[in-house]
């Protein structure tokens, strides 16, 4: 259902989201796109489907004066298609459901589509239908559809397993923290746009689905701390994650960052959201990932809880609280 | 991504949404549901998939000194699944993405599910996942994957064919203008019924997917006139729509809503919408289906426009406006 008199500005949105993504491998499949009632696909024979939304709202998850709206469009379908990604899965087809304020202009909504087409070309992924409303807010609900042989769960790791990571952990949550208070500092140019243009971890979600050695995985939008307890509950296991290992990761586009906002390197490595990074748990290593902690029978931990800190005190229980939109 | 401390609510809506749909034939293919990044599905082998997502948005699509927030939650799932259906396939899955304000609490929230388990049960539909975001006013986005060997589009009406309905015409814009002027009378009940809980038309969209002599179809949601015109317009034809046979079809429950309004009955079957009928382009009647017009060449219609109405006065052009939300 669209608003009265939006078939202008459907026809717009199509003639974005038409033409060639700049991967051929999902451009297959898509009999009808945007204009009817509903897009109509073919999906791989012998394929799972695997299929997750996304919502992104002003003021919530963003906030106009920090960021443009081409920022916004592409940050959208990253979040979104970063859950496909976590799974093992190649996102395949997406559709997007735009809030619009009635103060947004042709031009706005131009810009807005314009960068979440540049993220859906980055990935791989043809826009293929969406819905237009009117209401207070700008708000950007993005679905997506993968297709895998298989998928990886949050609930498939084992004792003994090594956790590893593929992206940045923290890095968008210091470049959040320093627009949001004004810091300006060469040391936070990297993380700045690691916040603006996060990337759904595409590759390495290929690499981890297509290895008989992993387990178990999740993106990280909320903080480590948080996923790797989704994971570790999900599971039925613990996991202890290496203070050194993350601040070796994070490397010194982190350091700088943390030094920069007075905030230390590990707690953005723990608590920072939406770097769209992906955890794995494999009991080999994985191509394009990093080890981060080792995944533990919960029965032999301390006190109970699921998720520790491994640092030169020993191995301490934390919070599993994240970053909070 | 979801918002901070909202694991418990993700919690309340899974368990909402567990259980078996009153339709066992949807129930098949789901490996993953709620809980994990993205839900895991297997396609009916040698089947389209058929992909629509619709917004409805406190203020623009519903407003709530008008309706139950169960009722919002059933109209919301009823828009997206009508997509579905008006193109001959069968819906299957699921997924809701609700942004909630502050104020929302958590009883209101159950009440907003299992208004749209409940319509997704009629429909033999499982959600299957979701999203919660925090925002300013109350929206439900729900994308809706349905499954079909063929799909109906817009585009195949040819002259010659018939058009066909099956569901109201109007009524839900009887019903939605008696609440809105407050207007109190039992000829309006049945309106008023059908503006709260519409009802996607799955069966009568299932017997067109499967008549080979039906060529393009759309469902009704801004209004007759309108959507006819896009049938029209896709297919490169003209339509005719028979002023007498929409008075019949409407039948006593739009007459007396039309008198109670004082609105004429033809006017509110053209451009009242919300009834989510399904029209449909056929060589031969369909089971289910009422005749309400011819499709024509529209090189052989005296102005160039695309959708006429004809009575006892003969045929006019009517113009393709809609309902405005």
């Amino acid at each position: 259902m669209t608003i009265g008199g939006e078939h202008a500005r459907i026809a717009r949105l199509a003639a974005i989201y038409r033409g060639t993504p700049s991967r051929d491998v999902a451009d297959y499949g898509i009999d009808v796109a945007i204009g009817d009632d509903a897009a109509v696909l073919v999906p791989p024979p012998g394929e799972k489907l695997v299929w997750t939304v996304d919502e992104q709202v002003d003021g919530t998850h963003f906030r106009r004066d920090l960021v443009s709206l081409h920022d916004v469009g592409y940050r959208a379908f990253m979040a979104a298609a970063s859950d496909v990604a976590a799974m093992g899965a190649r996102p395949w087809c997406a559709v997007s459901s735009l809030v619009l304020p009635a103060t947004l202009n042709d031009a706005e909504l131009d810009e807005l589509a314009e960068g979440t087409r540049e993220a859906a070309d980055e990935i791989g992924v043809r826009v293929v239908g969406g819905n237009l409303a009117r209401g207070p807010a700008l708000a950007i609900g993005t679905s997506v559809l993968g297709t895998a042989k298989r998928a990886l769960t949050r609930s498939g790791a084992r004792p003994g397993d090594g956790l590893f990571v593929a992206g940045a952990l923290g890095l968008a949550a210091a470049g959040f923290r320093a627009l949001d208070t004004n810091v300006h500092d060469a040391r936070i140019v990297l993380a700045v746009a690691a916040w603006r243009r996060p990337r759904a971890r595409r590759e390495a979600g290929l690499a981890a689905g297509a290895s008989p050695h992993a387990h178990a995985a999740i993106d990280i939008s909320d903080g480590l701390a948080q996923d790797a307890g989704h994971i570790a509950r999900a599971s039925g296991v613990a996991v202890v994650l290496h203070a050194a290992a993350l601040i070796n990761h994070g490397g010194l586009d982190l350091m700088g960052a943390s030094d920069a906002l007075g905030m230390s390197s590990v707690e953005l490595c723990l608590y920072g959201g939406e770097d769209y990074a992906v955890v794995v748990a494999a009991s080999a290593p994985i191509d394009g990932f990093t080890r981060i902690g080792d995944v533990r029978d919960a029965r032999e931990m301390p006190n109970g809880a699921r998720v520790y800190l491994g640092d030169w005190n020993g191995e301490r229980a934390i919070d599993e609280v994240g970053f909070d939109h």
